[in-house]
């Protein structure tokens, strides 16, 4: 059983806000990251999938298909994009990261085969990531 | 003479648009970038001064009054900010990395006092980066 | 559940020593960390929490609480400052990345509500880091 | 029980090739890494042990012999070597980042004593790394 | 005039030999790198080309055909290649990061139109770095 | 002409002082860097040489004597030591950043020979660095 990672970048931009929210709750909440005008970030994705070593090729996974399916289901939906703007679960969910990991475990997980999702984490800064395991 | 460079990051959204180009050009010529959603980067700024060694502190310039300047004039300006719609000089000039080089040469210039700027070097990804030596 | 990582950099000093070893043992143990003079690093902290997502907010901590938290338990403590002379736990305690870890893991973990420690991670340099999750 | 990383890096090449595979399934799976001439990376390894601190040094290993054993049984091995050509396990079986990640493994396990092998990450580029933990 | 860098990276194998020397002198001069099995690098490639930037579209040069360029001269020549046998410049030159970077500016150069080459780096490892700005 | 950098690390501490300051100047001038019991880094070395490419090496240094310079005059000197206290230029120089990198350069000026000694830059942390050129 090994754990394979592959990483992908991606550039967006988000901002914060809850419309229950008050104002002044989503000022003191959401800081700076309130702003309606959006920010963004350069995210790298983390994607870790686990499995036992195929003897002929020598690989847990087909990278070549790990790749398009990130693309596909990620980078192509998410890149160049505003997340609150342009992706379907972030009309009615806040784009933080926490939801983001989750949401891109939700794209991936029906979508690989072979080997079995693991983790997926995502870097907001270099500074700040989070890791979701598909936990309930 | 030294060369002392000093980092710091910001998180901005942009999209690129020039209301001379056609559609089809601003798309050619822009790409993904020019998506009026906008999209985002955590921008690494370098701020690169020049100046002889004090010889009683041992600095060629005072560190804590480089960071003054360099989060009055940027980092507040463009921190959690979208470039074109909050940061004056983008109404009417594309943010590229270039022009936002050239912008940050443009606040910081007149600033600093002690020490010469040299260049500002701005990192839109980590394999994209420009120069600007305040060069014609 | 997710578990959001948070990093944060300090500069100290330290050596090591144990007044029980001879000045051979000391020296054949600890080499050139034995040096009474000390030595120092930029050391790097990651702090990961583990909760569930606050609906309302997409956050699973406060992220200011945390970086409040972090800054005033860790950053303010040993920043610029000689950790055998100046942090109490290494009076007696001689601070080796892994006892650091430990003691960071102990200054955090009463401070932090919400959500729930999982791991100190200190990166004494880049090629050398300890992990702690409070197991016993 | 705390976890101790350590890092190393070599250089060494390789390329993908199973004789049971014809030469259009060796294309197909394994692409250009195919090549016979060969192709190389500078890998990095982490090796991460377990274990109690040693509360008279403030170790949970000897970092001096963790070094040694690494070099001795990884490092001179595989530093600017060719891996199918120059290293025993791979005559017969594919030197993928999988499979090199076991093989790191399995010429550490033996070799460690106080403490415990936790885990072995090999990273073959920045944006490609995979983790055994010794679990068959 | 602002000077603008892109990053690409490449994994190659290589090795060090020149007929001219003796068996002893190879060894001597070339060390490990002497080896006639090859051993590989992720080559880390920036160009950087400068020029005035254009008013319309706030871009020095194209990205995307400056990419075309890098991947067509560059990267489809040597990625995955054994630069000794497989690019037709290191047949009867020696590999060195020295001659790789001279050789990359050499492709490069008559090939770029609306912005100047100004520099060739190339990593061998993060440590060890050549940049070759065409200068006689 | 090209320009080989190699990079190596060292960890040292200091502390910032000036004897002909007052108290309240020396906190002022130098902060948290003033505390007499000092604190401390890793910092980066970067040398860069510049030189002809040997036609019949393909170098323009020898690596390894490169190597065993940087190592003696400069490695061996500071790594694990005080600064102030241990290294013999500041003892009555302050150990600033910008000082250091001119005491580096001082130091393996005269012992490089076949290429010349072009830049020493000097990381304090990965934000801040200096630059010197040997220029008066």
């Amino acid at each position: 059983m090994v754990y394979l990672t592959r990483k992908a970048e991606f550039s967006a931009s988000h901002y914060y806000h809850n419309d229950e929210f008050t104002a002044e709750e989503n000022q003191r909440i959401f800081g700076k990251c309130n702003n309606p005008n959006g920010h963004g970030h350069n995210y790298t994705l983390e994607v870790t999938v686990k499995g036992k070593v195929d003897q002929r090729s020598g690989f847990v996974v087909d990278l070549k298909q790990l790749k398009e399916v990130m693309n596909r289901e990620v980078i192509e939906a998410m890149d160049h994009r505003h997340l609150n703007k342009e992706v379907a679960e972030f009309r009615d969910r806040i784009p933080t990261t926490e939801n983001l990991a989750i949401s891109i475990w939700n794209r991936l997980k029906p979508k690989l085969q072979v080997a079995e999702l693991h983790r997926v984490r995502v870097y907001e800064t270099p500074d700040l990531f989070v890791d979701f395991y598909g936990e309930a």
